[in-house]
């Protein structure tokens, strides 16, 4: 590149973008590790954006009304703080810069959604970002559909490398963007041709226009370094009713030695070459130094909203109380106060009607009550809406010509309904929850990690969560996968035993703030257990005693879902030979963990025999069993321990041994 | 659809095609459920494809130089039992079909690989067989490129549903066989414009065709249910030199009431409807009944192929005999026999030389004197070739100039990599290994559960297994996935301490036939810890003592990987105290559990205090501290409780307390 044409030509864009550039070579040469390459090749269309088109005020950074800015190629990581710094984001300090990747600073090797204002989501899994916009997209169109346009009308903008485009999951986004017609959606792609390995051809020739033309969206290829051309296509972004995509060709690591090459990616340290590059773009200024000038053209672009802001909060105070109340409740995820007399009221009268029903049934008839007095609640499922019983009533058919829908058809895409849904609940406003079978939850696997990571509430409805799958076979049957949501931190995994714990279970979930939610759900049907009415959320303590020992205590009992019926079919059996036992429900080990010593000693005291049932891999369970006061010579598993089989689920629980009989025996056996 | 006008046009065709139709409508309706109208839909496409183009011998199904025919749309399992049992497939039998998704029936509801022949893969788990189809087509070309045209030279055929092709996995396969120009791959759209929540509009709008186009593709439109189309497609696709994507416009539940609809894609168990489409189609037998005439012509087509056979075995005759052993060894998953020496000698001089190197490192060490000996390995990377330490100098990189190289740049597809990895090992002559990092495990799922499932030796090298990835932060450090590995069936998770274990736990995976492996592997450098020469594969007992206590033993501390060499440092604290310690090093939990008990309590005797140190989360560990002759108040864990954080590997390692001294406090904390 002619790095010298490039100053000539639009001097003063030059150096507000070379100050993006030498923040970059700076941090990352200070903390010897990071990505130098993106920052530099994108400083320019993230200039021209900042500049001239992002909806932002730097001061008030949680206006609800400003446009979303996400990195979905984060490792760039260094773009994104140095337009928070340069903007005058005030958690983003000069310091923090120069911490870059280290210990306790807010500038995490890769955007840490929370560490800092301007970080939406936590990016760096690749094609992640991109997802999560389509979310944020749907979230902005249903807000606007419900509050107008005069307080919800904002862009969300997406800066993608090849990586991500590379990702499956971006396939999933794009279509569910072109299928949805999510014109706020724009996106940058940063067509530098290279990849870790190399450059993009030794692994992948796609024609990205092509395709994202195949999917429905408007399509841009400019020059990704020439401002003028920058701010023409995104002017024109704006003005189409389809999710654009700009094709920015640009340079990775512009104007260093590295240029255009693999190693331009990583991280660019040497000090002779970081001068010279710092030489070629005129940047006269030591490390991190910003002269005043240029950091003033900088934070008069990050005061650019001030009056737009103003202006919005006079139109929000023109919305009646009651919208306000709403509009602000949701985006602080406070529940309305209705939730827990509507929870209470449902588990009053499933416990005196004591319906047989399957989990996945009763999460419907909760959400049947719920869905009406939250409006924020958004739903959906990855095609299997019948399966999961997600869709209520009220809810609607989110669509293109019916934005106040909640109800989303997510299509046959697992991954890009979990970046989705956390967008939403990103993008404020939203509690997103969706469906798919338990067992794709691997499919879904890295943004539940993301949701547990960045601690939002966002709700995984997985039914069907068991050999009790039945004819569908082992593809279709979850063994591992509780222990795989256990094994996640941050992260509530409920397995209600009856429409009872599924309401309480529910209840958590939307008013938790910081903790997403797994909700393991049956396909088959299932007795009410709790028949005696409790105002009390006994979901919330993780773990209680569902049924006393009549006789001595001897055993303890414990089971999750559908074996908790089988538990109490073995206490009965056990009952009658005289075996005073003990059932004790487990819906979440994780709630559970959190009670405190003397709780869980009172639920699983010492002494007695403990056999624990459950159609799943023994893995974590014995943390109750042997630990907790437990003894391995008096515990014993009764559960899977490969994967499962093809047959109707009552012929598999008998042959895979998950039976009422088998757990007394077990019992009987350590005695 | 006018189904006599089809009836009509072809009428032996029609009949052929109409005993699938028969045959699926009886099994799902003895089985009351399942999914019919997809093989209903496809029955025209399938049966021209068997009967005038697909190479195999019903009576040979091994064949190595067969044509694959996949199913990815697995939930249509009665089409392939259809075919297999009307070919004559000897162990399809018709009280197999009749015994749909029955216990103990290899007819389960999805297609299991190893259940039947002619079963290729597992499919259900929707776009797994069209990216496993990546790696078959991939096996071929190499196998070709070694072996020549005379003995290599088949084609993989797939039918993919808008299910397939709405998972993101899809686009990673497509995009992969583009750029590789997989001329060999022929995939059918089964395009009916159904999905179970309705139409595919409701989800989704791609332009399908433009989008492989974009990919590098061939594509044809067609009549899915026209004989004479449907073969000049696949006569046109085997002569272009990309891969082919032939769009087949179809009805699903084809000639049934449900026809159209999304209730024709389940099971159509209503006997009237049934009757009726039945006399639709001129089929007036009695269920389960294929009059003779009709099965001797599909007799006939299953036959077709032996002639060729015949002249293949003569050729493969004509190969020199050590071409003729490796195939073959290749073929049966037999190592060479040079490789255990090999090891052996790798190890003899590591324990010598003592290298301190990260044991992704090692792994390119084990790498580099195995690929020269086992022409059968493939390996690759998901663009993280220099990070994986996966290429050795003698692979040589794969490409359409150079189809003997057996290294494959699979880009940043870390899902489409696994499955094609499958793939490879599926079709034969290929141990397939491919890396990405740890965490992104959770990319690679679902396929990697599949292997496990499926029973195939796939080799997943898993780098920067920790929080010793350092300053890239928590989304690249893994947590949770040790125990998400460990908790899925039939899988081995090494996690080696040096690179004599890292030797260790290639020979095991590559030995292995029908277990898949995944090491985990450092960033960051280990100590030689294996200092003694030893013949022996102590690895393969899973966990082994590593040090004994010189003093009286008060203390067991067992680790893993990086934190092996933490536990040795605790050692030499406790001991210099006077309280005797043995570190066990346990590199697999599988094959430690599959160990005799005698074995197991020697080297976890009951009595000293149990401290466990892995920089991972607890789950599962409790099996080896409080189990397994443990005791809860003399065991203690150190190790992560959360996620990780961005900043250098040894600041993080001190701030967790995951430290030599840490574990030697918790040891005394408990004596």
């Amino acid at each position: 590149m002619d790095i010298a044409a490039l100053r000539a030509a639009n001097p003063e864009h030059w150096m507000r973008a070379a100050a993006i550039r030498a923040l970059t070579l700076d941090a990352v040469a200070a903390a010897n590790s990071g990505h130098s390459g993106m920052p530099m090749g994108m400083a320019d269309v993230a200039t021209v954006l900042y500049e001239k088109h992002l909806k932002f005020d730097a001061k008030a950074p949680d206006w609800p009304d400003r446009d979303r800015f996400i990195l979905s190629a984060g490792h760039g990581s260094m773009l994104l703080y140095s337009l928070l710094h340069l903007t005058g984001y005030e958690d983003m300090t000069l310091e923090q810069v120069k911490n870059f990747r280290q210990w306790g600073a807010i500038t995490a090797g890769h955007p840490e959604y929370g560490h800092a204002k301007g970080i939406e989501t936590t990016t760096g899994p690749l094609g992640q970002g991109i997802a999560n916009a389509v979310g944020f997209a749907l979230a902005e169109e249903i807000q606007r559909a419900r509050y107008g346009r005069k307080v919800v009308d904002h862009h969300t903008y997406v800066i993608a490398g090849d990586g991500c485009l590379m990702e499956g999951i971006s396939q999933e986004a794009i279509t569910l963007a072109g299928r949805q017609r999510l014109g706020k959606l724009i996106v940058f792609w940063d067509n530098n041709n290279i990849t870790i390995d190399g450059t993009v051809e030794l692994s992948d020739r796609t024609n990205q226009p092509q395709r994202f033309k195949a999917a429905g969206w408007h399509v841009i290829e400019i020059d990704g370094h020439d401002p003028i051309a920058i701010d023409a296509a995104i002017t024109k972004a704006k003005t189409t009713s389809k999710p654009s995509m700009i094709a920015c060709k640009t340079h990775i690591a512009l104007g260093h030695a590295a240029q255009d090459t693999s190693k331009g990616h990583g991280a660019l340290t040497d000090a002779a070459q970081l001068a010279e590059a710092k030489a070629g773009y005129g940047w006269t200024w030591g490390p991190f130094e910003v002269p005043t000038e240029i950091k003033t053209q900088w934070e008069a672009i990050g005061a650019r909203g001030a009056t737009e802001r103003a202006a919005w909060e006079d139109r929000f105070a023109g919305l009646s109380g009651r919208k306000q109340d709403d509009f602000t409740r949701a985006l602080a995820l406070e529940a309305p106060k209705k939730l827990s007399a509507t929870i209470k009221a449902l588990k009053k009268q499933i416990s005196e009607g004591a319906p047989k029903v399957a989990t996945r049934k009763s999460s419907e008839m909760v959400l049947e009550v719920i869905n009406p007095i939250m409006p924020e609640t958004v739903g959906g499922s990855a095609d299997l809406t019948g399966s999961n019983n997600t869709k209520t009533g009220d809810l609607g058919t989110h669509d293109i010509d019916n934005r106040k829908g909640r109800y989303i058809y997510y299509g046959i895409r697992e991954h890009g309904m979990a970046a989705a849904m956390n967008g939403m609940v990103l993008h404020g406003g939203a509690r997103a929850y969706g469906g798919t079978f338990f067992t794709f939850t691997d499919y879904a696997r890295p943004s539940m990690r993301l949701a547990s990571l960045m601690k939002i509430p966002t709700v995984f409805v997985m039914t069907h969560d068991s050999i009790g799958v039945g004819e569908d076979g082992p593809t279709h049957q979850p063994v591992e996968h509780l222990a795989i949501c256990r094994a996640t931190p941050n992260s509530y995994t409920f397995r209600p035993c009856d429409t009872v714990e599924t309401a309480e279970a529910w209840e958590i979930a939307l008013t938790s703030k910081d903790t997403p939610s797994v909700l393991a759900l049956t396909r088959q049907g299932l007795p009410t257990l709790r028949t005696e009415h409790k105002l009390k959320n006994l979901s919330a303590q993780g773990a209680y005693v569902l049924a006393e020992a009549t006789e001595k205590r001897q055993a303890i009992i414990m089971a999750t879902g559908s074996e908790v019926s089988v538990a109490m079919e073995a206490r009965a059996l056990l009952e009658a030979e005289g075996i005073g036992t003990r059932v004790v429900s487990m819906p979440c080990w994780e709630l559970f963990e959190e009670q405190d010593e003397a709780y869980r000693r009172k639920v699983l005291p010492a002494g007695p025999v403990r056999v624990a049932v459950e159609a799943g891999a023994r893995m974590g369970w014995d943390r109750w069993l042997t630990g907790e006061r437990g003894k391995a010579t008096k515990a014993d598993f009764v559960g899977m321990d490969g994967f499962g089989a093809s047959a109707p689920a009552e012929v598999l629980y008998e042959k895979f041994g998950i039976t009422a009989k088998a757990v007394a025996e077990s019992v009987k056996a350590l005695l």
